[in-house]
């Protein structure tokens, strides 16, 4: 249990950080958990510690869909096996585990692969925040031989926009960056042909949860009518959202923006949303491990694909 | 004129800031600096060093259109008294930079108060960069004992939006300060009643040129429908672009971006553009020394008020 | 057949009334009718008066979807137990029968508990009109702890929206009623967070067909980018829609208009359509059993819940 | 006295009523109030007097534009004549306050020409509320041989729609009425080719306050492109707008809408606003004496008809 | 072999035309050819050759998706059948050759059924270009007694709008034809209820595309309202779109535009593209063999119907 | 007289083409019919002869306002000379004629200068149909060294396009060239930053009336916000639209569309509306010869500068 609570802290204080991440190693903590479990007790008992350790986890990150998706599967193998031994479950638990592991590795590579293939010869991308599935995805396509340039914004206050930055300069695309408030400007004046963003979770609406500011993108993309696409895995769905639940915009420390403020007044009040939602009249399509649909079809295709999310 | 090439250094070096500074001080150097030349000089000769004067201060900033109106005005009223001696003359430009330095303070006030008068109790007021204006009018509103609430964005990359929490905290208004692409999380999330910002230029489009990121500022509130409102004087109209002329958006220093990112990429392009256009469809009125209009009226009001500008 | 034909009146003179209530007792009184037939007659005959009642109690209502996707469920399972005796029809039809009179009952409880959770602490909610669900849900949502205000139109010519004051009110919402052309100066006074109407009928293309003024509410929230959510069960889906027909307005007696108005001049065409249309692209959601979804989905829902009207 | 506080009162409980109706009995009663004075007394006695007789009309309608601005003549023309004796300026007023009477009536008749020749042969026009002068420029354009057709909405909860009616039926025009909540399905199911409605008050920003309805109406016929136009005397523009005072949406008795409702609910809030306001972007034209024009034209026209209004 | 290559010749050469007649000859000429294969032959032979004769054929028209998807049902039908003899394979694919002519026959009977049934009685319909898809549901809605008028847009530079014309004509439906760029105006001056196109593809996003102009038949069909529909089977789903491929927008031969117009300037640079793409917010319903549905759907209709193309 | 009718019947019968050149032959030969008309003859008969000749020339187009206001422009100088002797009202017509063949001369000078300054290098600007205004607008532009891009739709039925591409090929600018119905698909390929037309009248709503097809260019314009400008003089105002007229849109010879279509059904009805109307929200800016302004100032800058057509 203590390595457990050793993973959970490490998520709590980002040393464990970036939504594959976390899903990849809670998973593996809660089924090395139950590794260690003795194969002698009941699967009663069995059945409550796995509980526990999965509710540990999940509280880590109570919105990080890719996570909690992971959390579920292991509870729904587990639910197709029960009646057999102890020593079978935590077997189970072990491949699930890995399966997921390698599901959230595979479906990666396939949305790069597609994404790729949107992005046209000639094409000016814009991104914005960084998203290694929208930077590996323009990448892709410059390495596939595609005459582009891309433009980033830098993403106060934690410049995350930077480490895109980073990545497309050193793939040798020509890119251009500009700060947030800016990202109109650049998309008309660049000419941008396409604009292609990440995601931390979708809801069955389709409307989709993504760093602070991609609304305004979306809103200027709408406006000179540019095609805004978002790249992510289905593991993404937030499947609470079918019945009402609301995904909770995360608040971040106040001191991300005002570190380098001494003056600030007192009595300021600071906000520091971490994402923002993007409605899907604002998205062309979403590029996922299924395919390229709109991005109200989600929940079909995590019903098609991931019976464990929703059956 | 080596007085006068000082004024000009200063602005250029951004010693004299702010659009009303700028105004006034380039306006009293000409103005001055004519007043040391001979009285006993050609009224030819004393027209040319005049213009060269206008000259030398124009060019510091070729899209400052308070400072270009007030150049224009001095050289319409010496127009106006052309035939009599060059001691005339030298008062007649005293007093007109005096004029216009007067008019540039009483247009102010005047500004603030209809500005403060459309603030209604209990409102929600957002603004964006620093607008002494804009400032100066929400707390007007405030100090006549409305009960508002303000937001302000930070502003990158040079945190103009800092000086207006001052001013605002100062002044004793709840406020709240959002970084750049929170601006419409915070619009949403605080039920904003209405938006005012200020203004670098107005064009004979009724365009508004003003702070990057103006427009999504605009483009948000569009979306929500809510009214924005421009604060500015008409002397700020750009008569140029009656005829063709763009206003030309001025690129500031990389570095700006960049000082605090060392590792930037080489060859990575930044683009640092300090202001943007809003449209006049995006605005709902213009708050000017005339009163409140719909901005597309602009022309028809300078004319009015300043046949200086435009006859 | 008297008491079908009683039953068939008491819908026509609007004795029985609302989409559930005309449901389930135009389904039970065509079971009834099977019931009392006589055990020993030939499956062909029992069929073809099977038939003829179906059709007296179809014609009732030529487009209440919930009561027509009833009649189609009873002959549904018929026809999937043809060639054993009559008296196993006959207990088949009961069964039948029972099974959507349930089915009407527990997707309401599933829909009003979603729905509630939709709605956040804090929120103001606006309805229009009479719906049920919409009513229910708002009040589970106040009884689940949450400090709500309510806005309703009071729904000319028959002041349904009083009927929903008296629910709100009687539940302790602090609830403010307008007449229906005020529904947008409300919707924007008092900072409306979410609508949810209710809906008569769903087309293929996810379009509602609801109380006349829906649209209006629809565009008016538009116009303010304020959430727009229809509960209602799948199982008013109107399957012909899928094949070209439309689903026709109800016309009401123009004395529910002229009564109180004994000047109306002769020769003045009165016009009193019962409901309206709301394209999908007004919908943020649809609230059904299945959980929250683009109405665009619609189709997709009912074929997975009642492979009976979508197979 | 007496009787300029009978005039008051009689406007006050809306013995007198219409907005021209109160304009004209307003400025007359003033005008009639400074005759009664002594032509010996002081000019300033007269002026203080002639103030307070003033003061006395406005406060009954804080709101009515046009009897404002008749006040403000009877103002601009004293004031232009000071220095003479007191018994020229009662001539003075006699005759500005026949001026006034006069104006109105002309205006308006001018007005209808106007709108009249607008409607074309064949044309249906909707129209919303009672509007003296909508009505007289369908009559009107029936009048001049146009084969047309109208519809009416009855306005809750005065029904002024009915008076509509009445008057368009009674000229022989086949005329259709619909509830308020109906009027966008009206509009499309006749193919509504123009939409003329009235107006209260007109703002320095081209905002229409008219009707409550009257925004739906607006939103109804941009959705289907179908033109709004607004026909009312310049002599209705609010000049207060102009420097930041907001036009009051006056609330009317809660009475008018729960008086045939007996069982409403105790602790129910009823709102019962009168009017509403329709952004320039959705009026077509404005119809006025100057001619047919963009509303954001109005402080032009009202500058160059009204010097006394606008100067 | 020959025999192929004189089919897939006549497909480039246009001497075979029509999306479907392209199919049905490919598709044909494919199954002949490999009946024309010696039985004895080997499957691996077998297949390779089935492999090149797809091959050509598809390659005189890599974007005709009726094509492309014909042949995709040939292999999907022989893969199912490995490991019997070749001669059975040969049955399979004359089977399979003969089954695919007739889906395209059956579903556009279906097709015209369910469009007619849309168009009521006393509606004005508009089309574009020449669909015989579209043509025929006018015709058949004429001809099921509805009292309809056409509006026929002649559609430059090849004026396949003539043979609309020609056909509702001569059915006996008043038809009115315009120049293509007087498509808005007529929609308009005509009261146009309902538009109706066909189609040439449709994408995994629900984009159609179709004859160019279409797009502009959109935008003009969105101003007003006018609801759009676009008729098609499911067999011209593009399902390469789905991974990241985008549909190409064939050009066609500049003398198409330039034959008539001998001065033509040297230099001059004339681009003739033959489609454009319609989004699908601007398409209120897909008419297609599963019925009408939002365009969006298409893959999940394409997935139940057809599982050789999505499985 | 017969002279005139020469004239009247060349216009009537289009050998005098082109709004200028009818304007001033039409003007020049009502001047020249009274130059010939005895000096002798009293001022009631040469005023009445005047007003015959001005009447026959009027008829011939109805509705080409250059030509109606020369036509005003001559009345109103004679009114403002009535009561000198018939030789001195005849020197006033000739000088009067002169002077607006001057002032058509003149203001096209002037537009052209202020529109090319528009125009930026590296511009790609996108016209429609033949304006001489817009074609020597982006001709100057080219010649004062801007590095431009052109596209001309071809412009059924008469192709005036066809000439635009001679002008624009002609001066050296590289030109694209497409048929109308792919305006929106060659905007968006070849990235417009800016669409200039020409305009045959203007209304007091600032409508522009243009040839058949702008409507869809500004709603393709709108949908990407690609700025629309419209360049032509404000003597092209149609000062009747100000009091109800309706700009009536002219049928040409439905023989332009059909000459080369033999086949033409009986009964089928061809449309050939020669324009079609732009509102003032699609357009950004009038390039006039006041300078650059929202259409909706239009009257106000036709009355500063010509008060012989708004006074």
């Amino acid at each position: 249990m203590e390595e457990l609570r050793k993973v959970a802290d490490d998520i709590v204080n980002l040393s464990i950080q970036g939504a594959t991440n976390i899903a990849i190693e809670g998973v593996k903590a809660v089924a090395a958990y139950t590794q260690r479990l003795p194969a002698t007790m009941s699967e009663e008992d069995f059945l409550k510690k796995f509980a526990d350790a999965r509710h540990i986890i999940r509280e880590t990150r109570p919105t990080e869909p890719a996570m909690q998706n992971g959390l579920t599967k292991l509870r729904y193998d587990v639910e197709h096996h029960l009646g057999t031994c102890v020593g079978d479950l935590q077997e189970i638990l072990r491949t699930s585990s890995m399966e997921y592991t390698e599901l959230l590795k595979s479906t990666k590579k396939r949305i790069i692969e597609i994404g790729a293939d949107l992005i046209q010869d000639g094409y000016t991308v814009m991104t914005h925040c960084h998203s290694s599935l929208s930077s590996a995805t323009i990448i892709k396509a410059f390495q596939d031989g595609k005459d582009i340039k891309a433009i980033s914004t830098e993403t106060r206050p934690r410049y995350q926009g930077r480490k895109t930055a980073l990545e497309l300069v050193g793939a040798g695309i020509p890119t251009t960056q500009v700060v947030d408030s800016a990202m109109r400007w650049a998309m008309r004046k660049m000419n941008v042909d396409m604009i292609i963003i990440g995601m931390d979770a979708i809801t069955s609406l389709g409307t989709v949860i993504n760093k602070i500011g991609s609304r305004l993108l979306a809103l200027a993309a709408k406006e000179s009518d540019i095609p805004l696409f978002v790249s992510g895995s289905l593991l993404k769905f937030d499947s609470d959202t079918m019945i009402g639940k609301r995904t909770i915009i995360e608040q971040r420390a106040v001191e991300e923006i005002t570190k380098d403020w001494p003056q600030r007044p007192e009595g300021l009040r600071v906000l520091n949303p971490a994402f923002e939602s993007v409605s899907r009249e604002y998205i062309d399509g979403l590029i996922c491990e299924s395919g390229i649909f709109p991005p109200e079809h989600v929940s079909k295709l995590v019903h098609e694909s991931y019976p464990f999310i929703v059956e």
